[in-house]
């Protein structure tokens, strides 16, 4: 039942279903240090409560929190949310949470847990120690009593996107960066992908965002909508510093073949404008060395592509952006089968490092059609 | 759903199954803490490997443990059972865990979560603090999105015996105690367990067994085996110093009506011999004043009584003495469908305070019949 299992997800018939897919339900780990999270973690925990409550919408929602943070999340979460106990570093959930992996046959749901060492470990990484972080993965599948597959490779589900049907999308900067699985080299990593996540073609970019703190994921750039359809952060402004980056990325995807042999249609989302830590922001962290340090001025990686797409809701990053409409707008288009809800002050989420993707683990089941 | 409600279960038409009732699940702790398991633990993490091996034979089985001794206890466990991050500030989830209700109408379950003070707080309690404790049924009940009912009796489900029609067995020496009740009285608290717990009519014994660190919980003394019959603790050694104790009991019990008027027959398993502390064991305990101090000779109360009873099986403590056999041979024939399983070496739960039924919290389900 909870086994640890020594094949191979592909060999086992399992594959990893894009974001669109069916899910049984979403994870969270709830914020809480005062070195990443400003102010005590208040403010987001309040972004983290809406955000929650916008997907509890649309699947059930379990939060992962602490012990001293225990009562304090069931207090303010939802009544109809679940809390579960768990001790944790940070909360980016769809980085230390499972890849969950479906097998369309037998209707059976297992997880992989890959290793984790908060984004580049003693090279770059952004926090110390992650050895709680490492469990995550684990500590979820027990609960669920899902079979677990470990994957020998450093890496994070924010920085792999699936079409579902065969087709994985990432980045050169983060797979297979000197701090995660350089020592590799693209060809086996692309193997180890294909093999734990039932792929059989990898697309990749060689890089993600400027002044994303996790080498370049692929959930700031670009995801699957559906197979054959991706989505990417844009702007015609040659003076944005991601515009190298756009136009790169656009050329590559435009160009791709997806494993089934299609071309893609790539949509586009603008960007919001450029953002920066606050003075106020940056006087609200605790002082110390175990997170990274943020100082007045910092640039922030800033993406609508960051959202989370529910069995019916899509939660999307609002920044008080001129773009904020436009987003939303260009979503519900993509997704006319969804509910567009905008979270307000998702900020929040940026100054600890990430967004609403990168805080929710999509659980997946075998859609019954 | 994980709602905290505030209506009666009584009124809300849901009661306590007896312990003979079928069960969806059994909840246990993970034992850790150094100043009451002697060794490190680790001759009651082996006891507890053994027990929790033989219930997952008969229904799921969730053990819960520390962050600390969450890779110990998964590594330990049959990979079957499943292991959840828990707080703990010790281990006796009888006492700790939910009273589970069920609505035969509804098929529903709810949990009834109790106050909770180390079985009597300053007041002869047995360690401090106890606040992780406090909040373990309201976790185990929000793990399995079940609605709360919180009861301001404090109370502990070990103290409690239900028939499941209608009939509580407890102690006053227990419930009725100043360090849990006594300021109540025993009116109020005879209708606080009905109203909590579904029942119409509680049978109150005087007292519990001589040395039992619970102020004389039933689950050492007697237990329903099914409505209209009950088991007890017995000796005929007028030497023995629970003969009077014993004899109390059953004068009783064979005296007592049920709340359908039903007369109760009146088994009798005979007592191990008494128990006392060895020097040895007590050399294995961390010295400090936040656990009961155990010294050589201290008396221990065993009891064949504190089994644990699941959908096929009887789990059953032994203790290398002559009535192990007698034991588990009654047993067997008072539960004919069930296969009766002895624990060997249950002293090692014995030298924390308790046994069997004292760890294991029994989650209960509607029966489909």
């Amino acid at each position: 039942m909870a086994a640890t299992l020594t094949t191979l997800p592909r060999h086992d018939g399992f594959r990893l279903p894009g974001e669109f897919e069916t899910k049984a339900g979403c994870w969270l780990g709830w914020p809480e240090r005062t070195d990443v999270w400003r102010n005590g973690a208040k403010p987001a925990q309040q972004v983290w409560v809406d955000i929650v409550s916008a997907i509890a919408q649309s699947e059930p929602v379990t939060v992962c929190a602490s012990a001293s943070q225990y009562q304090n999340a069931r207090a303010r979460l939802p009544v109809h949310v679940r809390v579960l106990e768990m001790t944790l570093n940070d909360s980016w959930f769809r980085d230390t949470g499972p890849a969950w992996l479906i097998n369309d046959t037998s209707g059976e749901v297992r997880g992989v847990q890959f290793r984790f060492n908060a984004y580049g470990g003693f090279d770059g990484g952004i926090y110390f120690p992650w050895d709680k972080d490492e469990q995550i993965a684990q500590k979820i599948l027990e609960a669920e009593r899902a079979a677990r597959y470990r994957c020998p490779l450093i890496a994070e589900m924010g920085g792999i996107q699936s079409d579902g049907q065969g087709t994985l999308l990432t980045t050169e900067q983060c797979l297979l960066n000197r701090n995660r699985n350089g020592h590799l080299g693209k060809e086996q990593v692309t193997e180890l992908l294909c093999d734990y996540l039932g792929a059989e073609q990898v697309i990749w970019l060689p890089r993600g965002c400027k002044f994303d703190e996790t080498d370049g994921h692929i959930d700031d750039l670009a995801c699957f909508v559906r197979p054959g359809v991706v989505v990417m952060q844009w702007s015609d402004d040659p003076s944005d510093p991601q515009y190298e980056i756009y136009q790169e990325a656009y050329a590559i995807l435009s160009n791709a073949r997806d494993a089934r042999g299609r071309p893609l249609a790539v949509h586009k989302l603008p960007a919001p404008a450029p953002l920066v830590w606050r003075e106020d922001e940056a006087a609200g962290l605790d002082h110390g060395d175990a997170a990274l340090s943020r100082v007045a001025g910092t640039q922030i990686c800033a993406s609508y592509i960051n959202y989370y797409v529910g069995n019916s809701v899509v939660v999307v990053p609002e920044f008080g952006d001129v773009n904020d409409d436009a987003a939303q707008r260009i979503l519900a288009e993509l997704f006319p089968q969804h509910r567009v809800i905008g979270i307000p002050n998702t900020r929040e989420i940026l100054l600890g490092g990430g967004n609403i993707a990168c805080i929710t683990s999509p659980q997946y089941a075998v859609s019954r059609r």
